[in-house]
């Protein structure tokens, strides 16, 4: 039996763990990242933590796998980090070998999550799948014959920035029209407020308390399934949107399986029905025949079991 | 020095070279498809015609590539040819393997193309790039590490078929609001004829003589080149949502290099400039850097091109 360790490094928490050859954790733990203290240290002490992990497993790791928030190129270098004081174009790759003396693979932590998606969670078994997390943005990572498309400057998978409206929403990126726009769960909460000022009869502003800054996705979803036609004709928006850009990828990629993560796809059947029933409008026949639209399985280890797998 | 064939079977006529192993053509020769007679004649016919053109060469194929009208699996099974009365679903690898005794590939006419310009023309030395055929439709073909992403069902690469307007503009293929509505040859001509019908004062008008029916894409173009505003408004409306698909693809993909092909293409600079200058509406930041918009390189001869690479 191999071992990897699986690094998903989080704005403020990063989760370390050691994994076998078939994606089961052996262990895993959760340190600061404490990005203030620069990348060096953060570095050292998530391979300190591997060690310790390791020491008391009693077993050896043969790779790190690392996921980033930011674009990496070639695997081993990391454009920009969303948020963190570190340097640009580094090749953290490299320094996390001569840290440990340990081979190194990074990619961008929603490729990482697709990755894991498409080996051991809800893709597996399939040659192809893109995942797409639906969350206060949408990020997506693309799977093709055991590889993700990473993209020639890391930005693969950015289907977020799709635009299905031209001139559209403000999106949060600057640009507009963006999908992220019309189908996060942020798009929700702007389309469900600005339903809100014109609407007070219904049982998504009862459940807020009439507090209009209170909305979340949630309660959307959850008025709808109590039979509420505002929220229900809410949840068509967010269906029809989120049809036509995971038709789009349909036609363009082409793969066995959309697999839905983040806290919209939490909805369930009363969002993926609506899905399903909406995508002969935006994917041709062709590319509709036999996809399967599934709920991602991995939830939190998804990063580190992705991770994982970029050393395997 | 190791020799192939590649055959960019057509409705009409099917083109047969046989290639070097760096894509020099050794010598090339057309034959009628005749597809009324049947699968199994045709591909009889290309054959004997490799087997004539290697006999005079004094040369032996070791594999053949085939680009075909149609949705390719597996780069063997063609799941249904467009326009030609043969059976769908068919293994046409081992049927060509059958009458040939030589191993053989096939896959999407627009994909083999791609995989021409990225080896061999526009996109050479390029690790990934994307081909967009402009013409009478939108076709397109992704190429990514030496590997064409023909897809799940053998409709990888259908950018044609993106939705850029919901509820947009009606699609020869049915649906609504297709990228293919807004940015090919038909739609320039749908669109100009439309705007012709209530403006008959401008240079385009003159140059088909009044006669609506003659609007070319080429006439706008050639309008618009000299300052005529009524055309160069079109070219605008043509590059703005050539912008947004384009954009899309980038940030789906990022790919090294955007190549574009087909009578479209042909504008050149008018139309390319006017591209180029709207992309950083549509596509984010990180996907730009670095990306090249150039057009294919290859012609008529990308077809066998492309289709001598699958068997390299």
């Amino acid at each position: 039996m191999k071992y990897v360790a699986g690094v998903d490094l989080g704005g403020t928490n990063t989760k370390i763990g050691i994994l076998d050859d078939e994606g089961h954790i052996i262990e895993s733990k959760s340190i600061k990242t404490d990005s203030i203290k620069g990348m060096k240290d953060t570095f050292t002490r998530i391979w300190n933590t591997i060690e310790e992990i390791c020491d008391k497993n009693n077993v050896k790791v043969e790779g790190i796998g690392m996921g980033i928030p930011g674009p990496v190129v070639d695997q081993r270098r990391v454009s920009f980090f969303a948020n963190f004081p570190w340097e640009h174009n580094t090749d953290c790759g490299k320094l996390m070998e001569e840290i440990s003396g340990v081979p190194t693979k990074l990619d961008n932590d929603v490729n990482v999550i697709a990755l894991g998606e498409a080996k051991y969670g809800a893709g597996k078994g399939y040659e192809s799948s893109v995942t797409i997390a639906l969350g206060t943005g949408i990020g997506g990572g693309i799977y093709v014959d055991g590889k993700l498309i990473s993209g020639f400057t890391g930005a693969g998978g950015e289907i977020g920035h799709m635009k299905v409206v031209r001139d559209g929403k403000l999106c949060g990126c600057g640009q507009k029209g963006c999908f992220e726009a019309y189908a996060s769960a942020t798009a929700i909460i702007r389309e469900a407020t600005s339903r809100l000022l014109v609407n007070k009869t219904n049982a998504l502003y009862e459940m807020v308390g009439g507090d209009l800054t209170k909305v979340e996705a949630k309660h959307v979803f959850d008025a709808a399934k109590t039979g509420d036609k505002f929220a229900l004709d809410i949840v068509d928006y967010e269906a029809e949107y989120l049809a036509m850009g995971i038709g789009n990828i349909l036609n363009v990629i082409n793969p066995k399986a959309i697999i839905l993560g983040g806290g919209v796809a939490l909805a369930g059947d009363i969002l993926l029905d609506a899905l399903r029933a909406k995508l002969p409008k935006y994917a041709m026949n062709a590319a509709l025949e036999g996809v399967e639209i599934l709920q991602a399985e991995l939830g939190n280890e998804g990063g580190i079991k992705g991770a994982s797998a970029l050393v395997l």
